[in-house]
């Protein structure tokens, strides 16, 4: 097996840099959206971090820093990280995936325990996510999916929630590798109760989060994590919503940055496939997929445009002309050609035609002057 | 109870002109895209009538006509017809359903028999049609919306086959009309053994045909019968339709001449469904419906672009800014504001205002210095 973390540096042995001490401390401080995320983004992360420091971001922005650092030193929690694996990802380093940088709060950095490069994990993935209320249904497409997706050499990127998110990283650890981006920190993953599932996540692909070490899942922040969902891979799939799901912020967020959105539909009955159909009935840039392939044909090399009507089995009075299917139907009993003119309304010419036709197809056959109709072997 | 009829000529008194003879006859020998159809739509039928005879329109068609007119007087059939409330409507007639002039291949008449007067029928109606391999669901989901269509005074043209098509016409009896368009003769419908259901359709709706009295189904005539259901209603809905199912093609036809098409989706795993997820998943302009009610969106009055988004229940905390969600979430115990704003990196005026948003929603409350969190009743 080829070692995928060659073209990579290991995220272990990542150099504490100036500029990635500075990032890891302000990820203790700031949302995306706050103005610090956006002084980073524009300037370098050591002189914000001054600035934070010496009170130009405010007075909130200072006395929130000192609570937050106490007793927080970046090389000892880099440190006990590097020993389970994990590391602090920055946009410079070149394991970092460039399309996170299509967001608009492109992460100050990215919190990461696994033993897969991120980078090549998101290259070539899918996002499916779902209803923590989920139905067997639900599930069961979700694990089938994300599976088969494995199985192609995609890597199924979720949230690590109940229901839809757990099914899709299952089916994805069956066959191949999976990304689980967390709204808490990686090494105190939200739900605690997924311990073992995030545990094989890190041995058979990645924990990411926005957020450091040891802070908990906190209900706003499920939101910003959405966008990262989003922006890791070409495209994202809901399988089950409800009308009020955060899997639609997550397809929501998809299609702000350009990326596929995909919906599995279900029963109508069903409320857990609710918002499914809404994005479906509302959003014209939402594709409907059933299964792996329909999901492949849209994000693999081939572009939606490319994609095939399915056609069920075939009718050999398909392949015939309606000149054709015409005279079988007339056709009911041992008739004449001149006989067959007559009573389906076809010049004689068109007749003898339909006739040849249907004969090379096994639809008619010819006794002595007299053609017999022969039932296709498929009727539709 | 208004007397529908009272706008229009009722069908059995209908005056036999010589148009109208003429065009019922031409109904024996003619395919609606056959050369003697468009000739009678750019000419006049008795002219082509007289054509027809002297041969003018070749041999076989001459043949074909004296073959199928033997015996047949178009005043006694139409004499039989009127007794049970039949007769032939040609589009000069001011009971003709002008939406059919949208068709390519406008038919030369209709065969109808009924109580009720197709025009009006016609003018508010939806077509809803569907697989004859239909499963319980399929049908369940036919009968229940095409009741609540008929409750909200539209009709429901359907074309009287097996599973989808039988359970259309049925929900639409218990509550209102239905328009059953036969790819056979009116006093032959199609299938037999739905011959109870075709008398309460004449009942309570109208059963049409461009094929005459008398003559079977063939199969090659359902994929025309098909545009007429198409083009009589304001949209088409697709209950369940195989890959292969003639219901594609209604839809198609529907497209074609500007009507909407809608489908309702189903479990990936049935391949009834499949049909309708094929047609979601490709083609754009096809809406996805789950009920009357997303129907009566689309068809009603207000157009589609006049459709809301459905929401689930309220969250209180919805209806809070971002500022106040965040404060809400770091209020774990008794806080002073001073407290909230460095846990929460949040200046102290903007904790103060979200503190007094979050108590005008009953998000939280002051107990002397310090506040307090209060769940939502409603978590999302």
């Amino acid at each position: 097996m080829v070692d995928m973390r060659a073209d990579f540096t290991v995220l272990s042995e990542l150099p504490l840099t100036a500029d990635r001490q500075a990032r890891a401390l302000l990820s203790y401080i700031c949302e995306p959206s706050s103005g610090i995320a956006r002084s980073v983004r524009a300037d370098n992360a050591e002189q914000v971090l001054t600035a934070v420091r010496s009170g130009e971001h405010g007075e909130s922005a200072a006395a929130t820093a000192q609570h937050r650092w106490q007793g927080v030193d970046i090389a000892s929690v880099l440190g006990e990280l590097a020993q389970r694996g994990g590391g602090f990802l920055t946009p410079s380093d070149p394991g970092w995936p460039s399309q996170l940088n299509d967001l608009q709060e492109v992460p100050l950095g990215l919190w990461v325990r696994g033993s897969h490069p991120l980078r090549l994990l998101a290259a070539q993935s899918v996002s499916i996510v779902g209803a923590r209320a989920s139905t067997n249904y639900g599930q069961r497409q979700a694990l089938t999916m994300s599976a088969q997706l494995a199985e192609r050499g995609f890597s199924v990127v979720s949230g690590g929630a109940y229901g839809i998110d757990a099914a899709a990283h299952r089916g994805a650890l069956t066959a191949g590798m999976t990304v689980c981006v967390l709204a808490s920190g990686i090494d105190t993953p939200y739900p605690s109760s997924h311990a073992s599932l995030f545990d094989e996540i890190a041995t058979a692909g990645v924990l990411v989060s926005e957020v450091p070490p040891h802070e908990p899942a906190r209900r706003f922040r499920f939101l910003s994590r959405n966008r990262i969902i989003a922006a890791l891979s070409r495209g994202t799939v809901v399988i089950e919503a409800s009308l009020r799901s955060g899997s639609l912020g997550t397809a929501r967020r998809a299609r702000d940055i350009g990326r596929t959105v995909m919906a599995m539909p279900g029963p109508v009955t069903s409320d857990a496939s609710s918002g499914c159909h809404e994005l479906l009935r509302h959003d014209p840039d939402t594709v409907l997929v059933t299964c792996a392939a329909d999901v492949l044909e849209v994000v693999g090399a081939l572009g939606v445009d490319a994609v095939g009507w399915r056609s069920g089995p075939v009718n050999p009075l398909d392949s015939v002309g309606d000149d054709a299917r015409r005279v079988h139907d007339y056709l009911t009993g041992p008739m004449t050609p001149a006989q067959v003119s007559v009573v389906c309304g076809l010049p004689h010419s068109t007749v003898m035609t339909a006739l040849v036709e249907l004969a090379a197809h096994r639809l008619a056959q010819r006794q002595d002057a007299r053609w017999m109709r022969v039932a296709p072997a498929q009727i539709s």
